[in-house]
């Protein structure tokens, strides 16, 4: 066998959020490597509800083909849900429903980048955004970003000294993998800047309706003007992620790429899921559902902080997101995540160490940790034994220390 | 706005299919357009029973986020029939499941191609593949074929001619849009020039079990010894496409490839989907279902080989295929099967021209119906329809003969 590959694939990374999954999922190892919504809260009897529903009133439609664009109903829905709980103005046409929030990025890719374009970036952003838009071979351009969000002032200075800029990707809600929520001012300002350029904003928003606390801010494509923001979301988070439904919205002549795009991939999206997810959503009361994987999320963000707290100490820095699923945590400067990890695993402990967020790397004493996956007592227990760990690798490390000054 | 577009964004082109299939769901139209599986052979009752059995119980695994390889139930079930129904043994292990096969199609330029490379296919070729792969900017180098598929000698001599040659792509059953399938002589051969030079070939097989009468003919990968063969295949034409569910099979090397591709794509195929697909094996006897469609697709197809008989006589030449959902026709020399989808959109019948099927077009008085979507009695009175919409553009186009002969 001779067949050689394309650069790109040549190139291609594992990802090491996807490949902790399949550890965890073979092993019974206590994982905070994946943002899961709790299995507690997932509707099963209501969805099994409402797709006996489909298939009893409309099963051929849900078994055939579809257009690409997505089944009206569910758009329809889509478009109401934004205005109503996200203050996003936008006509059903105006949804392309999408494999998961995942494709939205895949797309993105597709309709604006060509090789060595420049796509600015939040510092840390998400790791499977990256290794995606990868695919297209551009150049990232870490941002700075404080917890305000990305500064965007620096984001100005690299626009005008970078070559061939051509997207900013921006999570601006309960941020994967750090956690933060952008100020109001700092999108502002990030319209502002990105309109005066004509540079499109990706506005990649799974986590703003999880919010367990504080006050909600716009999501940015509620505050643009300028047609530049392409804003996508999905049902993963507050539904199910088993599904592979979401969405995205984006200016008429922008959306259209996206369709023609997404033709190619997957012609459309399941039909029995988006009928599915459309029927949920008009037999049952979503908004009372949120609620509890809100509080259920809230309960599991609180028993983590207090865990790093009691078993941590000082040595573990974080400071708590008022929503979503993650935890950033840094430990003190010296210790390497990566080795933290190995000896995690060795009890049954998985996470992904948060140089892999940054796409120049460093960073080496940062992790993620979902809280969203695991319950209270499985928490506990998770983050005694990574404190286990963490003092082992610790100790070899001040070993190694105490070796190189007596040597 | 002034986002600027990828290059590859910037040529897309809409399947005239997929627009085709848009027009016929939102007009009541008789389209000749898509290759759907009969509506009445949906077996919606029986995948209710599965999916209400999945949600009951592997609620919490059915829901949530799963690895992008695919369940192992489905996998199972798919190397298990590709052993007994095509003879082809691979391991479960050696199966990824894909958002259909048209995803398939997608990675494999994911993995294979760089701008400039050369993809060798058949003439005509399946469109939605042209445009998956144009993602990528290759070359298409059209290979001669006849009733008995590619000519081998004629791929042997394009191979040694061209630059970068990198990839074969194939639908050797049942051929879409063709409908023709290849002999076992010419499958050989491929292999033999294929393995000779080390240029991987895709098996694109959707349609090889929907074979009406005659001998079926062994898959190139059953017949492979080279590793080179990528076979894709769907269960959207034998259970359901709105499901969204197909695989492929290759050797490690490339399956990995595929894998981390599909993982930037969309995460993994929904689990939900995939479950229920793995139950209905598992409780119904799919082989009768199938049995079912063959039965009903080819009562379609003798229909419309009448109707095309009586309607058009000499006039429209086809050739029956002996499975699948396509009859490939060819009007006389001058006609232009564009002119008469204008004139056929008037009667409210649409079909896709067929030199949309050829890379480098060309091949005007080509189209390609399909037969399976669309009840005797309808395919009649489309046919009719059509007939007299042939009628109206020849007598325009004679008329504009004689006027050039009087001018």
């Amino acid at each position: 066998m001779v067949a050689t590959f394309s650069r790109r694939a040549a190139e291609l990374r594992a990802s090491e959020v996807r490949e902790l999954l399949k550890m965890a999922a073979s092993r019974h190892i206590i994982s905070f490597g994946a943002g899961r919504p709790p299995d507690e809260c997932l509707p099963i009897a209501e969805l099994s509800v409402a797709v006996t529903r489909v298939l009893a009133e409309h099963g051929v439609e849900a078994l055939q083909y579809s257009t690409t664009e997505g089944c009206e109903a569910l758009r329809a829905a889509v478009a109401a849900r934004m205005r109503d709980r996200l203050g996003i103005n936008v006509s059903p046409s105006s949804v392309l429903v999408t494999t998961g929030s995942q494709q939205g990025i895949d797309l993105t890719g597709r309709v604006f980048l060509d090789e060595g374009d420049a796509v600015f970036c939040e510092s840390p952003t998400y790791l499977a955004a990256l290794n995606a838009l990868r695919t297209w071979r551009p150049r990232f351009v870490e941002v700075p970003s404080d917890d305000d969000g990305m500064i965007v002032s620096e984001l100005e200075t690299r626009l005008a000294t970078t070559a061939r800029p051509k997207l900013i990707y921006v999570i601006p809600d309960f941020q994967n993998p750090s956690g933060r929520t952008w100020s109001l001012a700092r999108r502002l300002e990030l319209i502002e800047v990105a309109s005066h350029r004509g540079i499109p904003i990706v506005e990649d928003s799974p986590y703003a309706e999880l919010r367990f606390e504080g006050e909600g801010v716009p999501p940015i494509k509620a505050l643009d003007r300028s047609g530049l923001v392409i804003f996508m979301s999905t049902f993963s988070k507050i539904l199910s992620p088993g599904l592979r439904v979401g969405w995205l919205t984006a200016e008429e002549g922008i959306l259209q790429k996206y369709v023609l795009a997404k033709q190619s991939c997957d012609l459309h999206t399941p039909t029995l899921n988006q009928l599915l997810v459309a029927t949920y959503l008009s037999l049952f009361d979503i908004e009372r559902h949120i609620e509890e994987v809100r509080h259920e999320c809230r309960r599991r963000r609180d028993a983590m902080v207090r865990a790093l707290g009691r078993e941590f100490g000082e040595a573990a820095a974080c400071r708590p997101p008022q929503g979503g699923l993650f935890l950033w945590v840094e430990l003190p400067p010296g210790t390497s995540a990566r080795d933290l990890l190995c000896a995690a695993l060795r009890h049954d402990v998985a996470f992904p160490p948060g140089d892999a967020f940054f796409p120049n790397g460093g960073h080496a004493n940062t992790l993620r940790l979902a809280f969203s996956d695991s319950p209270p007592e499985r928490i506990d227990e998770g983050i005694r034994r990574l404190a286990q760990a963490f003092r082992e690798v610790r100790d070899v490390a001040s070993r190694g220390v105490q070796q190189a000054a007596t040597a």
